[in-house]
C-alpha cells in the first residue's frame, strides 16, 4: 500500500506543482489502484510513473472544483483508448455524474467498459469488502466536500513455518491444525501448541485523505488513529483569516487536526504555488511545530505505508 | 505573427507529445493571441512559454473530440485567476457552449471576464475586423470538423523617410502629402513625386490550421495561396486505408493539398505516438516526395511568418 502524489498544487497548476490528485496503490493487495481527485493534467502526470490506468478501479472526488476535477474526461477516455476493459466506478458529490456524461457524449467518447458512479447523497459507507472499508464525512469549504476514510481490515498472523520446520514437524495437514491454534503431538510424542506459533495479528492500515477544507471536526473523525492523514495546507500559520475567508486549512490547522486524531503521520498538499523552495521547509516547520510526524509532500512523492500495529 | 504549437499528439497524451493545441501570436500585429483547439493539459503547456493566458482574445476550436477541447475548462478558469479581464470569444462546432458552461457551472467557476460563444452554423467568414478575416469550412473527420483560414489585410507600403531626408525634404507636413503619391515642388525648385519614394504593398500574410480531417477538396480551398497551411498527419504514407477508415490523413494527403492549394509551407501535426525518433524523420521525407516544404513540428516549436510577398 502506497500513496503517490500525482499533483499537490492549489487552485490552478505550477510548473512544478500540478493539481490535485493521490493515487492509492493497492497492487500487492488488490492489484488495483484508486485515485482521490483528478485535476486538468492527471493522466500527463500518470505518464511519468509506472502506474496503469486500466488498473484504476475506484475514482474518489472530495469536491468539483475544476483543480479536482478536469482531469476526469481526459482520463477516462484515455483508459478506455489504452485497452481498460473493466468497470471503474467514481464516487463523489451530486454533479460528477452529469459533467462527466456531458464531457463524453459532446466529445463523442464512447467507453470500452461499464463506468459506474456512487453520487454521495449522506455520510457513512461507501463501500466495504472483504479487504477494505470506504467512509466519508462532510467538510467545510463553501461548496460540499467530502473527506474519506480508507481502512484495511486487520491482518490474521502468520504461521511461523520455519519455526515449525526447525523442530520437526513434517510437512501436511499439521500445518493446517496449528494455524487454526489446536494442540497436536507427533509421532515422537512432542507436544506443540499452535497458539505459540501463529505470528500476532496486524491491524489494518488506515489511510484519511481530506477535501479542501476549513479546520472541521469532522477532519479529527475521519482521521482517528490513521497511520497517514493527507490534509490540505494552502495557507502557512500566520495566514489563519485568509483561509477561513477562502475555506480553506493553514499548517497548523491541519497539524492540529493530525494531534487530534493521534494520527501517525500528516501529509500536507494543495501547497500554493506562491511557497518555493524554502517556504515550504518553513510550513513544514511550522507543522511541526504542533505534530512532529509531518511531511509537506510534493509531485511524485511515493510514500509507503507499512503495516506496523500488532493486535495481541 | 508567430505560431507556437502547444501540443502535436494525436489522440491521447504521450510523454513528449501532449494532445492539440496551436498559438497564433498576433502580439506585434493586436498584442493578442488566438488558440486553435485546447486539448487537455494545454495550461501546463503554456507555463513552459512566454505567453500570458489573458492575452488569448480568440479561440478556434476544430472538433469537439477531447484530445481536443479537454483543456478548455481549466485554461478558461486559469484565466480568469491570473487576472483575466477582457472578453474571450469561443468559435466551434454546436455543442462548445454547452461543454463549456456546464463545466463551469458545475465546478462552480465564476469568471470575471465575459465569454462570448460563436458556435458554427455555416461555412464563411467568422470574424473580420480591419486586420484580419477568420473563415472556416467543414471538412471529413467523421463528427463535424472545421478547417480554418486567417487573412492577414495587405500592408501597404512605407514611405522611405531615410532616403527623402537625405535629398534634403524638410521635416513637416509634405512626407504625408508625399505617402499619399503626390509630386511636391521644394522651395528650392526640386520636383518629387511622392508615389516613386513609397515602398511596394506587402500581402498580407495567410495562415490555414485544419482540423482533424480525411483528404477533402476542401482543405485545397482553405489553405490557396497560403504562406503556412498546418495539417494533421495521424498516419505514414502506406496508411492509406487506416487513414480513411480513421478518418484522418497521410503524410501524402497532406503534402497533396499543400501542393494543390500551391502553399508555401507545410507543418504537419497530429502525429501518432507511434512515430518515435527516426520514424518522424521518415514521415518529414515521405510528405516532401510530394511537397518539398514539409515540416513535421514538435512541442514548443516556434514558426515565425515573415512578410514576404509584395504586390507592385
Amino acid at each position: 500500500m502506497e500513496l503517490l502524489f500525482l499533483g499537490t498544487g492549489a487552485g490552478v497548476p505550477a510548473k512544478h506543482r500540478n493539481v490535485t490528485s493521490i493515487a492509492l496503490k493497492l497492487l500487492e493487495e488488490r492489484n488495483q489502484v484508486w485515485l482521490v481527485d483528478c485535476g486538468e493534467g492527471t493522466q500527463q502526470q500518470i505518464l511519468n510513473t509506472t502506474l496503469k490506468p486500466r488498473k484504476i478501479d475506484k475514482i474518489f472526488i472530495t469536491h468539483l472544483h475544476g483543480d479536482h476535477i478536469f482531469g476526469l474526461p481526459g482520463l477516462l477516455s484515455s483508459r478506455s483508448f489504452q485497452g481498460g476493459e473493466s468497470p471503474l466506478t467514481v464516487y463523489g458529490p451530486k454533479g460528477i455524474k452529469d459533467y462527466i456524461l456531458t464531457s463524453l457524449k459532446i466529445s463523442g467518447t464512447h467507453l470500452k467498459y461499464t463506468l459506474n458512479f456512487h453520487e454521495i447523497y449522506e455520510e457513512g459507507v461507501l463501500f466495504e469488502d472483504q479487504q477494505f472499508k470506504v467512509s466519508c464525512l462532510e467538510l467545510d469549504h463553501g461548496i460540499q466536500s467530502f473527506g474519506y476514510r480508507f481502512e484495511e481490515v486487520d491482518h490474521k498472523g502468520m504461521l511461523q513455518v520455519e519455526e515449525l520446520k526447525a523442530i520437526g514437524v513434517p510437512f501436511g495437514p499439521l500445518y493446517g491444525r496449528l494455524k487454526k491454534g489446536e494442540t497436536i503431538t507427533l509421532e515422537n510424542g512432542q507436544v506443540i501448541d499452535g497458539k505459540k506459533y501463529v505470528g500476532k495479528d496486524q491491524k489494518g492500515r488506515i489511510v484519511a485523505i481530506l477535501g479542501d477544507t476549513r479546520k472541521h471536526p469532522n477532519s479529527a473523525i475521519l482521521a482517528k488513529d490513521a497511520d497517514v492523514l493527507v490534509h490540505e495546507s494552502t495557507f502557512d500559520g500566520e495566514d489563519r483569516k485568509m483561509a477561513r475567508n477562502y475555506f480553506h486549512s493553514t499548517t497548523f490547522d491541519a497539524a492540529e487536526i493530525a494531534k487530534e486524531a493521534n494520527a501517525k503521520r500528516l501529509l500536507l498538499t494543495h501547497i500554493s504555488a506562491r511557497y518555493l523552495g524554502k517556504d515550504v521547509v518553513e510550513l513544514q516547520k511550522e507543522a511541526k511545530t504542533i505534530f512532529d510526524n509531518s511531511y509537506v509532500v510534493k509531485d511524485f512523492d511515493e510514500i509507503i505505508i507499512p503495516l506496523t500495529r500488532t493486535d495481541k
